[in-house]
């Protein structure tokens, strides 16, 4: 007998013999957004045209960190083609991503942190007069103390970036979390072997190829919409309301097609309330799209951290316990500052059970671009630390660090240390992956000098229940549409950036509806037209939003089925939709189209449509605990990497990179494949090209692509996607995430790689030329030393 | 106690004393879009401008009616610019608005029938190189009879204009129907005054000031979008899919602002097919825009009718009997003509309640532009004619006209000779009304040679039950979104042509959930976004649409003062929203923002978003007994007016006219007022101004707005809206039609009130002052035959 759902309908593709197969679900279907960005017709912030609209651009500070004593917008106003300027005291209201640390305005009022940030805009009726204008603002500054280096800032305050009145001791310190889990010192007391060593974790950007770009229009009757690149559409409209003291209902919020984002979308900008406000001031579109320098400005890149490690493992390998002091550097301003804080800690506690850890993070400012999240949100940077040196203890015990790996496994429906919850776990079945396709077995340590595979692994979010509301919410929502031509029309909040969201949204439909998938269309992200949902961050859409989705197409499926059911005089639970096709299990001739179907529920039902959403479950952790938001399930993913090291030059070429990832179930396996090569190839050019500084007074060093370096497909090593499906209990059809996991691996690795090559450990990222040939020079210094030592002997 | 609705909660502005009190209904609210067009900022279709967009033109018919041997395009093809050229053999499959008679072409295949018929379209890179390709088609024509007067066309066809070899012997024969009620010979038995007379109703159109335009692009992925200055949505999208031969979920149809329609826009027009097929072929957006003069050609204007009348009456003024035969001239096409036949016999049967009903209506094709629905559709012209035969029997019987009409009144809930179901009815009061305001009692009859007064009344639909389909389904159907924001966000099917059906949608959201308007933003007659709707037509969409929108409403009403109330542990009927707040109705401290009271809403019950429909009830009459898709509802109205009549020129002008019309409820009355005042107008125009011909070759005399005159603001008269509100049991709220029932007396008041200003009878429209003069002529020649006669004895 088949197994029914809960309306005592069949699951979607169940066979006569009641066995579950998918329709769509697993295949690699084209994005559905996949024809418009190749020919060219999709639509992208910048491409949107306005009749009459103006084009802003935006002052910037020279200074890093000063007080502004006057401005004056007189000479800039005179400028002919110059419609409106702005500075911070048209939008004084301050306003964070995160609701308790609002301490960024979308102009300075009164001081300015860093160079390049925004100290007034202008709208004119080209860019050029736009720029004119710009030159004819005189600003008079204040100079004050400025901090670049976080220890500095820290312990040397005179100046605090942002002063607290009421608690001037905290001085330049954004946010500090420190817990401990289990009897740490007892966990470093059972240990037979201690490594202890610092690492760093330089600054990077994302680099998304499209720069932030927004374009508003204030209509006559006081409706506010705002374009604008981003990934949090939702949150955009709310700070809008917040800053421009609109009611909420006044703004309509939409992305347009995006050209990548990487949580470096994932604030409201400067940018989007200029040209709001500017439009509100004018009456007429407003758009601006910052050039690639300004993007190296504005950008909330991924945190510097100065790293401190300490591990104790018994001989068999078993990590008794961890310590970590983490020093985070967040520029400017807070932005997720206070979530990167417990994620730094957080999120290290998978795939290994160890049953004590103690951490201690510290955010400070400092008077440079703001950090924030990029893809892989705060854990990247201890995750390259810790694998480094889980590599050092297996290093020490004389263990494979594959084995070494397993040995600590936590397994599968347990709870880490700090209390997360792990439901599904693949990360052996992930290991067994990389292993076995990287041939580790026969080639690791046995490869030519210069030439080494290196292991890493990692634990990612599925999302996260994020409680920013008073009243709770849904943390996803999704709304659908029937009608008798066939066509279903799904509104979801949710932001597609370039992951395939609105396709796995499109999938979902079909499947549960028994759909081809031309017979269904996504509208997203906008918020007229679809219900609220938080966005693309924290690996939450495919989860959250797919649930929804799930939930709002098995309410129409119930009515759908039931209606021909009903017409055919049959139970419900002989009705099949599959295909595009409606049909009775026990009589196959019994058969119509699913517009057919729609148009008898139609009759039956009147007008069919429904809602969705997802809450995660009562989740183990808390807030308190060292716990925020957490997630409902957890991915898992190992990297085996090969490098080359050319000792001659000292530069490291990453020829393989096996990515083996746990993505529960893998509705697409094209777009789960793409995430993962995409992850990857973004950690491999963090450890080996990626890096941006500041000079000494707090300019950034080469705010361009040419500088500022990414790889070519040149540069790009073979990426083999071993796709891991353990379906997880919680996720839609078993699904968990798959864009950001697959990153924090890949750094590491490279390091593991690069010691089993040519015996150096490389703590301190990026792994410059300069820093291998350094730390050969010094191995082979210490060989040599021991060397003769051994011949003094 | 309060009273409650359904769901056990109050009705929306219930006050504390129970007694219902309306929070924005019967409100003068301006409408959703009006800023927007005052303010140029309103995006019509041929605003629309898209990147890399063709420009189409329509090569047409010189030829009244010609058989199609051969058409050459090769010269146009050839012509740089041109992008494509589509002919007839591009998209052979025939359609019609009325599926039963499919007898149009998006562009002729073999035959052409009368001089503007559509032959070929060329899309090219501007509008001068298509039209200079237009010239460059050969087209071979073999001509054939050409029919331009309807006896002609039906007694003498030789060459039928649509040849139906099953049943040559209808020849141009579009559509006849004859019926009988009750005992129309032993009525005129029972008369003691019988008169007889013919009457002629010119042709007219529309004459929206936005000329029919299109706009269609088609996808890579093969979707095809088209925006269209439509009113049908959904019959466009339905034919497109026909006619193209595609899915129906593969086509998008949006109707942006529209300026103007009446009627003249419910058909799918041959632009729509073209630029569409034009579009699939070129992949680049295509653009028709039709030339005043091209609207005059294609417009689906009044249908002319030759009227025969004759009505008895006994002396108390009961009309005993009336008997009709209509001859329809349908130009070249059927349209909607199956209807107008039914119409023009179907709606004379209120508001007079009278015994014995025949007529005999039959609709002819002739070599003319096809004639199709217009404001009051198919019963204006019987309307003029009877209205002005029950002035000649008050005539007859000396009775005062306002009193003929008082005594044949058929009440309320009751049931028309021909089986419609009355329900509300308030016509006496509309009687009483204009008899008061145009101080008829004190006035008619004894104002000074030239000056008069005259009265007419009538009846009209508030929708149809139209079962186009062989599953039912909604007549009307909404869907509704609400979220934190604080914004409902609506989504209609319904088409908002400027009569202010959006504005209706608002009102009656707002109502339902204690809103301010800003608070809700509608989103119409776009098929991806809105479900299925019939449509502007019939007046059916503040009665249909407004009914679903009510059910839709209230289900999300139930769910959020359900929350609030368990929120505060009351009971539901406490819970009170109204003027954007909730509060509790006992304890009034307790009081929230409707914004705080969704929060709560979406917090307990997830995802807020429903649907409502409306399907009309079980009705008196049936098509094969003469009623055609039963009204829900009928309007009445009456109207007076006061002429003078130059009796030197035969000039008529109308100096007031006094609307009296019963609307139901008026959900606005400033939207009613402006539909009882554009129908008269329009109505006025049509008596004394309006007239297009052809002339003996089948051309339009004066195809433009230079020949074709409507009233400038100078023309137009004192127009009163008086508004009577009969609250009918189905309507929403009460309301009924308010858009086209009051055109209709407008034209025979005119007649009536010139007989009382200088005695003549104008029974041939249009009152051009050749015929006032000559039957002013008429007049003095009688009399002086009757004084001579009176001398002479």
């Amino acid at each position: 007998m088949a197994s029914r759902d809960q309306h005592g309908i069949h699951p979607p593709f169940a066979d006569a013999d009641g066995k579950r197969r998918f329709g769509v679900i697993g295949k690699p279907l084209r994005k559905v957004d996949g024809i418009a960005k190749a020919t060219g017709q999709a639509v992208y912030a910048d491409d949107i045209q306005l009749p009459g609209m103006l084009h802003a651009k935006t002052l910037r500070s020279p200074h890093a960190h000063a007080r502004i004593v006057r401005i004056d917008t007189s000479r800039a106003e005179a400028l002919p083609g110059v419609h409106a300027v702005i500075t911070g005291r048209s939008m004084p209201i301050p306003y964070g991503v995160i609701p308790w640390t609002p301490d960024e305005n979308a102009l300075a009022v009164d001081r300015v942190r860093f160079i390049g940030d925004e100290v007034a805009a202008v709208a004119a009726v080209d860019e050029d007069t736009a720029n004119a204008a710009l030159e004819l603002i005189d600003v008079e500054y204040e100079l004050l103390a400025v901090y670049l280096d976080p220890v500095e800032a820290l312990e040397n305050c005179t100046d605090a970036i942002h002063p607290n009145p009421k608690r001037p001791e905290r001085g330049n310190l954004s946010k500090r979390v420190e817990l401990d889990f289990g009897d740490v010192a007892d966990g470093f007391e059972r240990a037979d072997v201690i490594v202890e060593d610092d690492y760093t974790f330089h600054g990077t950007t994302h680099t998304a190829i499209e720069p932030h770009c927004a374009v508003a229009t204030y209509s006559p009757d006081k409706l506010l919409t705002l374009w604008s690149a981003t990934q949090i559409t939702h949150y955009v409209h709310r700070a809008l309301a917040r800053v421009l003291e609109l009611p909420a209902h006044s703004i309509r919020v939409i992305q347009p097609c995006l050209g990548g984002a990487f949580g470096g979308k994932s604030d409201p900008f400067s940018l989007e309330f200029c040209v709001a406000k500017l439009a509100m001031i004018t009456g007429r579109p407003v758009k601006m799209l910052w050039t690639r320098e300004e993007v190296f400005y504005a950008h909330r890149g991924r945190h510097p951290m100065r790293l401190h490690y300490k591990t104790g493992a018994t001989k068999d390998g078993k990590v008794t316990a961890v310590d970590a002091k983490i020093l985070i550097d967040g520029g400017a301003y807070s932005s997720f500052g206070l979530v990167t804080t417990y994620y730094s800690g957080q999120l290290l506690t998978g795939p290994y059970d160890f049953p004590a850890y103690h951490y201690d993070s510290t955010r400070v400012f400092t008077n440079k671009p703001p950090c924030g999240p990029k893809r892989g949100h705060g854990s990247v940077q201890p995750r390259f630390a810790f694998e480094v040196q889980l590599d050092e203890v297996a290093e020490a015990l004389a263990m494979d660090p594959i084995e070494l790996r397993r040995a600590n496994w936590q397994g599968e429906h347990t709870k880490t240390v700090n209390g997360q919850r792990i439901t599904s776990n693949g990360f052996m079945q992930c290991l067994a992956e990389v292993e076995r396709a990287s041939r580790w077995k026969e080639r690791r340590g046995k490869l030519p000098f210069g030439r080494g595979l290196g292991v890493a692994g990692s634990m990612y979010i599925s999302g996260t229940n994020y409680p920013i509301y008073p009243n709770d919410m849904p943390q996803a929502g999704i709304q659908l549409k029937v009608d008798r031509s066939g066509l279903v029309m799904a509104f979801t909040g949710g932001n597609d950036i370039g992951q395939g969201s609105n396709t796995v949204v499109r999938t979902i439909v079909c499947e549960e509806l028994g759909l081809e998938p031309d017979m269904v269309r996504v509208v997203a992200a906008d918020t007229d037209l679809c219900p609220v949902d938080l966005g693309a961050y924290s690996s939450r859409v495919t989860f959250m939003v797919g649930n929804a989705t799930i939930d709002a197409a098995r309410k129409l499926r119930h009515q759908i089925a039931g209606a021909v059911a009903a017409e055919w005089e049959i139970d419900p639970g002989r009705i099949f939709m599959g295909s595009g096709q409606v049909f009775d299990l026990e009589d196959r001739a019994k058969c119509i189209s699913s517009m057919e179907a729609f148009q008898i529920a139609e009759a039956r039902c009147d007008t069919l449509g429904s809602t969705g959403a997802y809450n995660t479950p009562t989740l183990g952790g808390d807030y308190r605990g060292g716990t925020i938001g957490a997630s409902p399930a957890y991915s898992f993913t190992a990297h085996a990497v090969e490098v080359q090291v050319d000792v001659e030059t000292g530069r490291i070429t990453v020829d393989n990179c096996w990515i083996a990832h746990d993505c529960g179930r893998a509705l697409n396996p094209m777009l789960v494949a793409g995430q993962m090569e995409g992850s990857a190839y973004m950690g491999l050019a963090e450890a080996v090209l990626e890096h941006h500084d500041v000079n000494r007074f707090g300019l950034h060093a080469g705010p361009s692509l040419l500088d500022y370096r990414i790889p070519t497909s040149v540069d790009t090593p073979e990426l083999h996607a071993l796709i891991v499906e353990s379906l997880d209990p919680e996720g839609p059809y078993g699904a968990k995430e798959a864009g950001e996991g697959p990153l924090h691996p890949s750094i590491p690795a490279i390091s593991n790689a690069v010691f089993d090559a040519v015996g150096i450990r490389l703590r301190h990222l990026p792994f410059t030329p300069g820093k291998v040939l350094a730390a050969l020079r010094e191995r082979r210094a210490a060989e040599t030393a021991v060397g003769s030592a051994k011949e003094s002997v």
